[in-house]
This record gives structure tokens, C-alpha cells and sequence, in this order.
């Protein structure tokens, strides 16, 4: 029901992830209407792949500007709620949803719990960079502040995300700060800096400006959610801007219709690599169990993206390999790891709102 | 002797100024080889130029990396530190640095003091914004934690420069924040939300994300030194990355010769346009004197940039203007306005390094 397209465009994505992974299952959980009408537009082509589709009506649904604590409060049959449910029983996989991101997160820690004693997930995405590469960003909004402890859990959860998920040998991990001297920032950062080198295994690369995050020298980067938040949200608004710039140099500079139209495809190209600057789906990192948040303005091209990073992190089974590896290095104070192992390709995810 | 480019960008930058702006007398701290040498390029034509302009041999250069402290108790006669005597003492109406950041923050304090009791300076620059507008950022760097007193602060002196530098009436402010409910964010952010509600004269619009600074929405977007650091420079990384695709998009995808010839005059001008991010030129404010820093980045063209933005700010003499806007709604607890009324286009502007 979330996202700015609403279930067309997660009804839509849902059937494209299912054309391309034949044994994928997905539940979608949202008020009936509203699916059989985002169905209605499937062609009967579609037949193979609905028989891998089921509906779960709710009758409510969490608003895009409801508080975390009025969800949290509010009705177990919203389609949030439902979908959280329905992976913490285990009858599912993964979470993917495009609603309301705080409440996505309340009602994860409360429907999942966290691993290895994490007091709250964080919030995760790729941004690309040069040489076509893409560099973790954590944490984009969770927690606001971060002490350096928090720091220290950042990066080991983005470091197995990059291994696990993308498959690098060993990620290398910077801090965010305002200068790459030891003697800059917070004390949290520079704490953080000093407890970080402290980790033989990790590929440490010490402390980044905001500009290393899209230069490729690095897999990881860690800040705290407000930092996060705002350098992410502000690469987006600055790549809007200058798509809009790029059109209109050409609009107004080119001086004959035919270049105009030789240029339309390539500026075409553009906006698809350029729009959004984020590779569509950010994880919750530290839930006991898999949930992707969509970006509210992703479309159905964006929400199948964000489906098949739920996917691969069961295929992976991230959750399990971040209370490993988080289990090492702090005390588990809280909840364990789900171990759910058995699954890959047929992992039935579910599509909510 | 300071920025990328060394004194070939500041003296040739400096001729250009003195081109455009009749009245203006330069001052130039550095080392005599290095500024005989980029002055040797020059052109005889040049002379009724050169007789506005002074040398000022400097034997010592404040390095780069070094630290704020070390360059406090370093040698009275470095570039950065004759630059700011010559406006303690009234010499000239203000200082223009491509050197060292944080060197250069505390030499000024310590030259200058503050206004209205500021206990430390911020740091300004604008960001270009949809709609050919511009932005104001702050602070960016000079702060990396700020209290609910400080961002107000910020916001005051934002205000300031929309309204005398940039002209606006009214300049509309706001506080970035990982969301635009009253909410969301740190507890410094949401006292200062508070506090700058009960300020009638400003059209402050409440918080905005990330996003919003790019938007065109407002003229003003505070918030602590770490995030906007962080911001800006991930602004510059991304902006960088962005032109970089698209000069590979062309090279990549056009088809003819003929079209590559076309369409490299466009891309030229768009690179124009998004490179730097922001305007050249960035203020420390709340100084009781004018100190632009130039981009280290800044080549001839951007420092000149920067040399108009101290005249702009000695012709509507800024500090006089900070002290009475914070003098009204903070306690004078230390320094006072310079009171420098004298100036505009005759304004001595000291051009260091």
C-alpha cells in the first residue's frame, strides 16, 4: 500500500520478480481492492506465475506520516503489521515494503528482535561510484546519534553485508568524518577510529570525507543516522537537479532539431543511471530476520530491485552471518540468530503494502 | 601560497579582480620568489594594474596538514598570520585564503575575535538550487557539535548574509532534520525548532531533509558543522562522479564523429554550470572582521569568485550587520562590532597565499 505508486507498482514489480526467479513465492499483504485492481491490469499470460502469488487482505493500513509509536500502538491488521507476522512465524522469508520507514522499523525490532544483543537495527543502502563500483552507506535515519560503540557495529554489519551480499573478499571500511586527520570530529568518531583498528580482520581504511563516499576507494561507509540521512537525501536532491540542468543545457544550447534528437537517447541513458542515486532497496541490518525497505519514489522497476536484494540476503542468510559475526566481537545480550538455512531461490518473500 | 593551484591561481585571479573592480587595492602575502614568478606571466599591459597592488614578502607558509593548534603557536610571520594582522590593524578590510581550513578559523579568532559574543565563527558557502537559485549552508565545518543556542545562532547569521549579500527580504530559513515532523531528530535540533519559532521577524519554515537544500525552497539550511560538512563535500564527490558519467555516456554512445563534435560544446557548458557545487567563496561568520576561505580546489576563476564575495561583504560591512542582528537577541559577552562603515568598492581587500 506504500510508496508513492502505490499496489500498482508493487503489484507490478512483484510479478516481474517472479518471471525472473521461477521458484520464488510472494505474499502480498494490503486491503483486497487495491490488489484485485493493481491485478486486474496483468495480462492472462500471467497465469503461471499468480499460481506463486497469494493475497493476504488487511484491512488497515499504516499512514506514510503515522509516528512509529501510534503503529506500534495501532492496529495488528495493517499490512505492515501482517506481512512482519507472517515472516517472524517463519511462514516467510523476508519483508520487502515501500510504507512508512519508522514504522518499518518499530514493528521489525518488535515483531523480529535484533542479533547478537543489537539495541537497534540500522539502515542501509548502496550509493554507485566512480569506476562503476557502489559503496555501503550506514546508518541512513535509525539512530540519530551514535555512540562509538554503535559506530563499531555499523561497520562490522556493513562489512558482512558487502562480503556476503555483493560478494567482495574483503570490503574496505572508512568512517565518515570532517577531515582524515585522527585529531578531527566527534568523540565517538575518533573513539570508533581507535576500537576499529583494533579488528585484524577488517580492511580498516581509517577516517573519509563526505566526497570518498563516490570516489570507489572504499566499500563501506559508516556514520551515524543523522549524518547518513542527510548526505544520502541531499546526493538526492543534487542528482535531480543536475539531471534537470543536463536537459535543459541541451534544451537550450543545441542548435538544430536533429542534434536534439540524436541527443534524447543518450540523455535517456543518463537519467537511468544517474536517477536514483541510490541502488533501490536498504536493509534493516541487525534484525532477527530479513526486511528491505523500498524507496517511496521507486517505481516498479525500483521495487523489483529491492525485491531481489531480499533474496539475495536469504540466499545468503544474512541475518545469521551478522550474529556470527556480531556475536564475536560483542556480547549477546538479547535474542539469537534465526538459522534459518534451508532456503534459496525458493525463499517466499513477502511483498507488503 | 595555499589551494591546488598554488600562487599562479591567487595572483592571476588577483589581476583579474583588480580588472573588474577600479577601486580595489590588493594586498598579497607570500613568499616574494614564488609571487615574482607567477607575476613574471603577466603581460606588460598590465601596469596600471600592477600599481594596485602590494607585495607582501612572507618568509614562513602555514603547511596543508598542519594543525590548528600547532599553527597558533608557529611563526607570527606566515602568509595566513600577516594577512590577519593587516586587518586586525585596520590595513585592510579583509582577508582571502585558499589555505589552510582549520588554520586559517583559528588564526582569525584569534586575530579578530568575534561579534556579539559568538564564542566561535561559522562557516557559510551557498549551493546552487533548482530554479538557478542559491542556498546558504551552514555550518560547515568550524562547529562539529552545536547546541540548540548555536544552530539558532547559525540561523541568525544566515539571515544576515541572504538578506545584505544576496539581497532577499526576507531570506526563508530552515533546520535540517531526518524528517519534517516536530518529532524527528536530535534533541538540539528540535530546542532550536522551539526556539526559532519565537523569532517573528524570520520566515523560518521549520525543519527540511536533505533533499530540500537543492529544492529551491528556502534560502537558509542549518545544521551542525559534522553534517554539513559531510553534506557539502558528498555534494562535491557526487557532482564530480555525475560529469564524469556523463562525458563517459557520450563518449560511450554516440554514434558519429560529427556528434561528438556537437554535443562537446554543450558538455563543456555543463560542466561549467555543476563544477564547483558551490559558489566560491566561503564566509566565517561571526568574525569581527571579513574572512573569505577560497575551495583549495578554486582555480583563477573561482578564487576571483571569492575575492567579489569579501568586497560584496565589505561594501555592506556583514560583521556590523552580524553584531547588531545577535547583539539583539543574544548577550554581548565578549567583542564588539568593528563598526567599519568606511568602504565599498575602495575596500583594501587582502589577498593571502
Amino acid at each position: 500500500m506504500g510508496g508513492d505508486f502505490g499496489p500498482r507498482a508493487t503489484v507490478s514489480a512483484s510479478v516481474r520478480a517472479l518471471q525472473a526467479h521461477p521458484h520464488l513465492h510472494l505474499c502480498l499483504f494490503g486491503q483486497q481492492p487495491a490488489l484485485d485492481d493493481a491485478l486486474a491490469h496483468l495480462s492472462r499470460n500471467d497465469a503461471s506465475i499468480l499460481s506463486r502469488l497469494t493475497l493476504h487482505h488487511c484491512p488497515d493500513v499504516i499512514a506514510e506520516d503515522a509516528k512509529p509509536s501510534s503503529a506500534l500502538r495501532g492496529s495488528k491488521d495493517s499490512s505492515l503489521s501482517r506481512m512482519l507476522d507472517f515472516v517472524a512465524t517463519g511462514d516467510a522469508h523476508a519483508a520487502v515494503s515501500a510504507g512508512n520507514t519508522g514504522a518499518l522499523m518499530a514493528l521489525s525490532r518488535r515483531a523480529l528482535g535484533t542479533v547478537a544483543g543489537i539495541p537497534r537495527p540500522a539502515i542501509s543502502t548502496a550509493v554507485p561510484t566512480r569506476g562503476k563500483g557502489r559503496c555501503y552507506l550506514l546508518d541512513l535515519g535509525a539512530n540519530v546519534e551514535a555512540d562509538a560503540e554503535r559506530l563499531v557495529d555499523f561497520a562490522l554489519m556493513g562489512e558482512v553485508m558487502a562480503r556476503c551480499i555483493d560478494g567482495l573478499e574483503k570490503p574496505r571500511i572508512a568512517l565518515l568524518n570532517v577531515g582524515i586527520e585522527g585529531t578531527k570530529g566527534t568523540a565517538s568518531v575518533r573513539e570508533a577510529d581507535a576500537r576499529l583498528r583494533d579488528f585484524p580482520h577488517l580492511d580498516y581504511r581509517g577516517f573519509i570525507e563526505g566526497d570518498g563516499i563516490y570516489s570507489g576507494l572504499v566499500d563501506v561507509v559508516v556514520c551515524d543516522g543523522f549524518v547518513g540521512n542527510a548526505v544520502l537525501k541531499a546526493s538526492e536532491g543534487l542528482a535531480k537537479m543536475l539531471i534537470q540542468r543536463v536537459q535543459q543545457t541541451f534544451e537550450a544550447h543545441w542548435s538544430s532539431r536533429l542534434v536534439g534528437l540524436l541527443a534524447r537517447p543518450a540523455l535517456r541513458r543518463l537519467r537511468g543511471e544517474l536517477n536514483p542515486v541510490r541502488y533501490n532497496g536498504a536493509s534493516l541490518l541487525g534484525l532477527n530476520g530479513i526486511v528491505v525497505k523500498s524507496h517511496g519514489g521507486a517505481d516498479a522497476t525500483g521495487f523489483a530491485h529491492a525485491i531481489s536484494r531480499a533474496i539475495k540476503e536469504v540466499s545468503e542468510d544474512l541475518p545469521s552471518q551478522l550474529a556470527h559475526e556480531l556475536g564475536e566481537r560483542r556480547p549477546v545480550i538479547a535474542s539469537v540468530a534465526c538459522g534459518r538455512r534451508d532456503s534459496g531461490m525458493d525463499a517466499r518473500c513477502r511483498t507488503n503494502e
